[in-house]
């Protein structure tokens, strides 16, 4: 959590100008995504986000990202809208970075989701699904199958220094998921970073998703397992079938998955437990001591993938079959 | 600038039940402030500014930061209002720490400012100075001489590595200033660290004043030259005459600056750039390298305690005598 960039005053009312946003009241960097730069800016028409895209995102992908919030949202979903400018552009630049303006939603992430808000995340995700229906561009998934073996190659060598046996598990984990990865599910634009910081409740009403910058075009029903792995573990590893019965039956409340899709389930939960293991681990080595930056035990995701190796059917994540 | 301590939204709810402060729509942690945490609320009723106090703080000292702003905004000064609890204390407790609700701002600090905004600051210097008037409380100021001399210890063997000579020099200043030090001049409340990011404008109207962390009794002139320091140099290390005579012309358009004041204006001046060119040596030799925190330059200060050495009169900061 960052705020990279300042910006000065006349630079952000330059940039303003370019909108219909109303007279600036203020403006603060605020604590919130990982990758940009952020500011809540009050005006006197509603509030807004300002983000400023910083170096780790590609400037290419924006207009992915953008055009995709602007079209889940005109179909209804309740998400981060970009403001165009007056010429219609959904970006600008601002302090030499590619800025954009989008609405401000109100609501909070939950520290402790229960099985009620599992329900609504699995609504709201399918909702993303069937709404991502119809974009016109495509974003292939840097962090599927091949990106994960890429990744894996910066952190084999020192893997066992972090667990002994590390690196025979993942190599074999790699070779069983090339092999056993399911072709030909359903797919289409899948948000991939559902995590609880990225939903947001008014009470226990979901009030919107947020942070798209992980959006790319992969299996739906990977992003079915990347909230499983997500929302309905426990702290001390445990999994709440619960919550994954919820998390399901919501989702399934709007599109319901298809046989073969849920009988992937646990390989693709194995695939997605993965591929947060693998960044984590890849922070983890990475990162140096004192950095002001929390590092995520990437521990948690490999009790997780082990989890889903031991599943026999994807009943035992809740469905009813 | 950081955000020290995350919030969960069940504990900040049961906190903001002890207030009338509307239900909670959003919260995000700001950019805002070294010593402490601070978060952005909106909610049903106004937008309001939580802040935890951090370990640099002083537990004793909040009762004189807040009731003094309260002191201020009865009194007209518009500055954070602390919001009271339903029992009346200006002070709860969230995560563990000391934590008030306070009220939010509209505005913008100046990173250009010119002379006509040092003449409004000057104004609300002084608008302060007098509203200060009837305060109860007392907060000595840590930060006059006698602390310059303990702070001074902790960075004297190593002050040469910044700029040989350095050492020598600032115990000559130290030991002046112990003997010029003015006495029996007009004291009441400071606000001691007037600098551009704690004074916000909405277009050229300035809007109001804020972080009183290090508010304490004191001589007011004194606060004025910490103002001349802060506001009236450029960035070159020039001295902007047209700057200072504004806001010194906006102070005494509110209250007039005794002859004694005036007199004391170049010994105070060299007082208050001692004082931060201090507290800036002492971080720049014990902030470790890497630490995200932005160190400022101490020979800035230096610069502007040579310039205050060599001035013969205050006529030189732009005062008609």
């Amino acid at each position: 959590m960052a705020v990279y960039t300042d910006i000065a005053e006349d630079d952000l009312k330059w940039f303003l100008s370019e909108y219909d946003a109303g007279s600036l009241l203020s403006y603060k960097g605020i604590a919130e995504g990982v990758e940009n730069s952020n500011f809540l800016l009050h005006t006197s028409k509603e509030p807004l986000i300002l983000t400023l895209y910083e170096k780790r995102v590609e400037k290419t992908d924006l207009p992915f990202f953008l055009g995709l919030m602007q079209h889940l949202a005109a179909r209804g979903l309740s998400c981060p809208l970009p403001l165009p400018r007056r010429d219609g552009a959904l970006l600008g630049s601002l302090s030499g970075r590619p800025a954009a303006l989008i609405s401000f939603l109100e609501g909070m992430w939950l520290r402790k989701p229960e099985a009620k808000h599992c329900r609504e995340v699995g609504r709201a995700l399918a909702q993303m699904h069937v709404a991502g229906d119809g974009f016109e561009l495509k974003r292939p998934n840097a962090l599927s199958i091949d990106g994960w073996r890429t990744l894996w190659e910066k952190s084999e060598a020192r893997a066992d220094e972090v667990e002994p046996g590390l690196q025979h598990e993942i190599r074999g984990e790699l070779d069983f998921l090339s092999a056993a990865w399911p072709k030909g599910l359903p797919a289409g634009v899948i948000h991939a970073d559902l995590f609880p910081d990225n939903v947001f409740f008014l009470g226990d009403q979901l009030s919107g998703l947020i942070d798209f910058y992980f959006a790319c075009n992969d299996l739906l029903a990977y992003d079915v397992s990347i909230c499983l792995n997500a929302w309905c573990f426990e702290k001390d590893g445990a999994y709440n079938i619960t919550k994954g019965t919820a998390m399901l039956e919501g989702y399934q409340s709007v599109r319901p998955l298809s046989g073969e899709e849920i009988a992937a389930l646990p390989v693709l939960s194995r695939g997605s437990a993965l591929r947060f293991f693998l960044t984590r681990l890849y922070d983890w080595l990475t990162t140096p001591e004192g950095a002001m930056v929390t590092k995520k035990d990437p521990l948690e995701y490999l009790r997780k993938l082990r989890f889903h190796r031991q599943i026999g059917s994807a009943a035992e994540y809740g469905l009813s079959l």
